[in-house]
């Protein structure tokens, strides 16, 4: 038995031990892990000092590094988000239907664990302590697989959790870290049958693709984020670009940030320098066709690949189109099915582009930003599926659970 | 651009028709199917001389014949299934909840379909009929691929209700069938990533093995079931032998049908002659452990691997317990998660063996074989999910659907 699979075995094992906690036990862990976080700053921050060291002798780009980077703070904001998680309401054991068949037969459909949730996910360590405080209220044991530039931290982070749940009474191995960050753990990770009840990836594409491609055990993809904005005729003008300048340039690097923006013909030659003359207060790069390129004469061209990038950073691809069905197609066919929103005054438009894009997410006069399950109001997210299989958009505890059904009978047969 | 991916081009061009469809017009196109089906009962039944005769001269088993084969009171059952899915309520357009934000965001979170489904299935070519009329009904398109022995009738059936759909007016593409029935285009219909939105195999454990090694679409698990029953101490003996039989011998072909007998050493002596008794009138061979075999004598000896087989036939394995504890992880060690019972008369056995057994459907005093879209009253069923993501159990109409959320907003910005 592979090491990997040893790991697996015991966090199989100890899973029905979290499965079957009571929901104040569970919430008392959570408690505990915040407070052991707080106690252990020291020590997160001498793990997270020998990562970061590491990481820039490997000449690690300054984003990365902040990414990676703990302190005093964000460890108090870690653990601030675990006390929030144990105040959530505890989705275990809600009964989603019930009803008394006609034979007799009593049914009803109850919200249980997935079981064991394999995470694999990039450099922040703040994800460790997120998806264990998630995995642990939702019942579920959970393998995490983190990046390598954050090894000694996530190694700390998940020692400390252990011993908070230990002292609670159950076994520290509902929660297990795969120490060996290459690429074929990875691998072997996605083919956990029997092991793992979902894999939930969090990262860039790269990540994703592999997963997609290696993975036998069941996946919800997350997270990439090629979101449009499409600026129809009848849009107010000044509102579309206070929108999507917020969007491009608020944060980013965060998957609902807007990657491309689509403009009606009519409203072009106003909208295009309106929206330059903003964007250009954040050095915004914006990448057009040949009919913005008419109206904003320097900016450079888009290439096909440009419209289905996600940039993450300060560029925006722009295209002209010249009907809100233009538009919906392009979208379809582009987009990660992330995040998209209109701009308009037409109520016909706003409901056929709410209708006919197949994104997650679909906003009528609002900044994509704001899909996220904190300000969707889920308390807490996981991750932000893009699929539509059991979860779409942000997952919250819900989207952590499975469901049984149970039948209680008097003799009867069929 | 293979045959095969050119087909799914065509689907998926054609998926925002029946998308977009009122619940008026899916009824209408599933009602003109009904009628087409009976119409061309000649056709159909010329298609389904030419599947039978190649597979008698193939040597194909009796039951396979029977599975495959098709007559005017099948064409009428499957003409009715479809009036039936008619009936039900649309699932489409539901909302599942909103609300609206502290900023002002209008949120609601709406019924949509899941996009183009796959479905790999084996020799029944009613399937195809029955998969065609749920996807229809929650709007989606279909990919189908139906098992080579039931090509031609396959062929007739989807044509039939392809020239239905067009006389309604649109597309005949909503729906595809693979012609080329090779193992390497099923294989390469798991990987159409970008085409389809899921994959359902329904089948065997072979289907099942190749489609979760394979598929690099999301794929929804059905069917298996290793079934189990156990017979506690405190049982009704008489109830739990009654239904033993009836799981085992209504219908041993099926997934629901009972595969294995637990039963605690307490009870042993008296349950097991009175089972025997009741299954040697259907010669049903049962399979015995040591402690069984003490009981029971001239009974041949269970394996380990007759533990986790699905027999499908007049066999059950049988194993004496010394615990409730012992029983619960047997089955869900061997166990395909699909249907399990408890027969017992003690409320702490009844609760602990329901929350315990990780199963998609546990029972109290009850047959597995209730396991059923049908008789869960959910009005129809594409299969029985064995696994956790998005659907557990029964599928019905919900189950084919996913969901997005809708902002409308007035310029919020975050």
């Amino acid at each position: 038995m592979s090491k990997l699979s040893s790991l697996a075995q015991r966090i199989k094992d100890a899973q029905p031990q979290i499965a079957h906690a009571s929901t104040p036990l569970k919430n008392q862990i959570l408690l505990r892990i915040a407070n052991r976080l707080i106690e252990s700053t020291d020590e997160i921050l001498e793990a997270n000092r020998a990562d970061l060291s590491r990481a820039s002798q490997n000449g690690i780009p300054n984003v990365m590094l902040d990414r990676l980077s703990l302190s005093e703070e964000r460890i108090h904001a870690m653990a601030n988000g675990v006390r929030k998680v144990a105040a959530l309401a505890d989705p275990i054991g809600e009964v989603l239907f019930g009803k008394t068949l006609p034979n007799g037969l009593v049914l009803r459909k109850q919200r249980v664990p997935l079981g064991v949730v394999g995470m694999i996910y990039e450099s922040r360590p703040n994800v460790t302590v997120d998806a264990a405080a998630l995995c642990l209220k939702t019942s579920n044991a959970v393998m995490l697989r983190g990046g390598k530039e954050a090894i000694n931290t996530n190694v700390a982070l998940v020692r400390i959790m252990q011993d908070a749940i230990e002292t609670e009474g159950l076994a520290p191995n509902i929660i297990g870290l795969v120490e060996d960050t290459s690429r074929e753990s990875a691998t072997r990770m996605m083919q956990l049958n029997g092991y793992l009840d979902v894999l939930i990836p969090r990262g860039g594409a790269g990540l994703i693709q592999s997963v997609v491609k290696n993975a036998t055990v069941p996946v919800i993809e997350t997270g990439a984020g090629n979101c449009h904005i499409y600026i129809d005729k009848s849009a107010d003008l000044h509102m579309g670009a206070e929108i999507v300048f917020n969007a491009k340039t608020s944060r980013p690097s965060v998957c609902n940030a807007c990657e491309s923006l689509l403009v009606h013909e009519r409203v072009a030659e106003s909208f295009l320098p309106l929206v330059k003359s903003l964007l250009d207060t954040k050095n915004v790069i914006m990448l057009g066709c040949e009919k913005t390129r008419a109206i904003l004469k320097d900016i450079p061209p888009a290439t096909e690949s440009d419209y289905a990038a996600e940039f993450l950073g300060y560029v925006i691809s722009v295209k002209v189109v010249s009907s809100i069905d233009e538009a919906i197609s392009h979208i379809n066919r582009y987009s990660t099915h992330h995040s998209e929103a209109i701009i308009t005054n037409d109520i016909e438009s706003a409901s056929k582009f709410t209708e006919r894009v197949d994104s997650a997410a679909v906003y009528v006069n609002a900044s994509t930003r704001f899909t996220d399950g904190e300000e969707f109001g889920f308390g807490a997210e996981i991750g932000i599926s893009t699929q539509k299989l059991h979860a779409r958009g942000p997952m919250g505890l819900n989207e952590m659970t499975s469901a049984k059904y149970i039948i209680y009978g008097t003799g009867q047969v069929r």
